[in-house]
């Protein structure tokens, strides 16, 4: 199932296999990344379902279009197509993105399914895979137009602070706040990315790191508890992280570490931006007081690299997200435009189509 | 020069050895912690200096008593005392108990070499020696006070957080922040106890949670940047650490990440209460700006227990220290009393000796 390839071009994250070679999907196995590029082929659902719970695979939009591709991979298996549906949800409660994925692609498959067959025309699984394909596609236009938006909110010589991993490696394009952080290196505005380590996973040491360098950014890596002191100096301008959910308060749930950032930025008056496709907000939840966190092993705090960094048995806290409140935020970047300020009003307008206003700085939704 | 001993009993952290052993420092390799108890025998005092650069020893208090053995050692060895003491004072330039026991011992040692030798009289190195042993003594003494005077800011049934490590490890008693924690516990007033894992060197995760096992407290341990979400979920009531250098005007100097919880406790309202002995004060420093800061290697971040955990060559931010500003401190425990709140009039009685007035939450420092 695994396959090592040698370093170079910054490789796909994830790729369809056509038959003969597939029907599966090859995944770049980024819990190995810096070291090593291993790629993992998984042919059946139960193997993608480890590879997400592990984090092989992960990033909210990389996760809806994995999900997509593995309801087209049972269908293509001939599998029980919402069995597989049901067991790839439930692999990452918290990734609203998954589920809708997972959602799009069944639907497709079911809507197919219903219809006469008539010749020419997409068998349930060929629908399935161009649902799938059509998620991809969406994905890496959106990362286009969450670049082109989130620069608007760059200032000149910016130093940008980020947290976790939210490049190529999370998505079918070139991801959400890192593609805003791409775009402002590209526009001569970015004068240097301070690059959270991300405990306890490392993805910002082993993942953003790894995609600064490839992409020729100026960044310098940090852990987590040292961002206070770069506040307290002066030395953040802007700080930009994505989102793995939000409610329909404006309540973001991402990677744990991104609150205490958000209240370091608040007392500091530095502005706070976070980066995500529309279909990160979750109309069905609420407030943030209804994101259910997801709890992980105590070992990924008590262990690192294979070591133990505690007494064995030493009881851990580790959740693996945290939830940031609307007010703290100073805008937020979709791919249809800017919100700002983050309100229930303004964020509605995500779930009833486009209704916007240009301004100066960017487009500002408000209430229609 | 490095020898295991088996696990039991807590280890003392740094012990003299007299002749025909000595002269020699034994220290406890408190970078082997928790995996293996290793002792380094220091023959000499470059070699003390290599084990307080690379943290087998370290915290402020105990840096007090080894920079004084330190001094004692050179004197018994007939080595270039001033030379030495220099050299030890250089070894970890934030640390400013470190230079302060370095100054005791050199100045015993002096004044002893000034007068006429008498029969029966210290020698200078004896001298040396006999203060370097008060210091340890008063620092014992010390922790005892700063314990039951930071006793009465602990709320019945608190959960506490602190940060690094302030405990037996890095003290000739008790410790600081520790201190105050193994009290609440003994008074049955600690309902838990969260450990921050403090990176990059994890001395949360190695020592603190070592020693929270050893005294039987029970404790949780985080990665740093999940403490925000802690804060948000109401389940901190008190955030204990210790200091590295506080400034005459109550700017506290300690590990990296301090500031950061400073923020979030100010923000959530909950009481942040720094612990370290009056030695600690340096009123030669005026302000928290006039503090020098150590930045450490890049290879602390960017490597782990010996594995790399970002690309090979990733620049670092990797300062050791964060400074607090005293405005966000509700309260600084001394050995001498509790001075709250913290201002440059309330702390400078430290310098001058006790004036105090008796209140009935704790003893509370005022200006003469």
């Amino acid at each position: 199932m695994e396959n090592t390839k040698g370093t170079g071009e910054v490789p796909a994250a994830l790729r369809w296999l056509e038959p003969p070679a597939g029907p599966a999907l090859e995944l770049l196995d980024q819990t190995r990344l810096p070291a090593e590029e291993v790629f993992l082929t998984c042919t059946d659902v139960p193997q993608l379902v480890d590879a997400i719970g592990r984090l092989a695979v992960r990033g909210a939009p990389l996760l809806g279009v994995a999900g997509a591709f593995g309801v087209a991979l049972a269908a293509w298996r001939g599998d029980d197509v919402a069995a597989a549906a049901a067991a790839l949800t439930a692999a990452r409660p918290t990734a609203v993105n998954l589920g809708w994925g997972v959602q799009r692609a069944l639907r497709a498959y079911q809507v197919a399914g219903r219809q006469p067959r008539v010749p020419g025309q997409d068998s349930p699984a060929m629908a399935a895979l161009a649902e799938a394909r059509a998620i991809a596609a969406d994905d890496a236009a959106a990362s286009a137009a969450m670049a082109s938006r989130g620069l608007a909110l760059v200032p000149a010589g910016a130093r940008i602070l980020t947290h976790c991993n939210t490049g190529s490696l999370v998505s079918a394009g070139s991801g959400t706040a890192f593609a805003v952080i791409v775009a402002a290196h590209r526009a001569g505005r970015l004068a240097l990315l301070w690059v959270d380590e991300t405990r306890p996973l490392l993805q910002g040491a082993r993942l953003t790191a790894w995609e600064a360098r490839r992409a020729g950014i100026p960044h310098r890596l940090l852990a987590d508890n040292a961002a206070g002191s770069l506040f307290a100096a002066g030395q953040v301008d802007l700080v930009v992280t994505g989102a793995d959910r939000i409610a329909a308060d404006g309540s973001v749930a991402n990677k744990v570490g991104t609150y205490g950032l958000a209240v370091l930025a608040r007392h500091h008056g530095v502005p706070f931006v976070v980066v995500a496709p529309a279909s990160t907000v979750d109309f069905g939840t609420p407030d943030g007081a209804s994101i259910t966190v997801e709890h992980r092993p105590d070992e990924e705090v008590t262990r690192l690299a294979g070591q133990p960094v505690a007494p064995a048995g030493t009881p851990a806290y580790n959740p693996a997200f945290d939830v940031t409140p609307p007010g703290l935020l100073t805008a937020l970047v979709t791919e249809h435009g800017v919100i700002q300020p983050v309100t229930p009003g303004n964020l509605r307008v995500l779930g009833e189509g486009a209704a916007s206003v240009a301004t100066p700085q960017a487009t500002l939704y408000v209430e229609r």
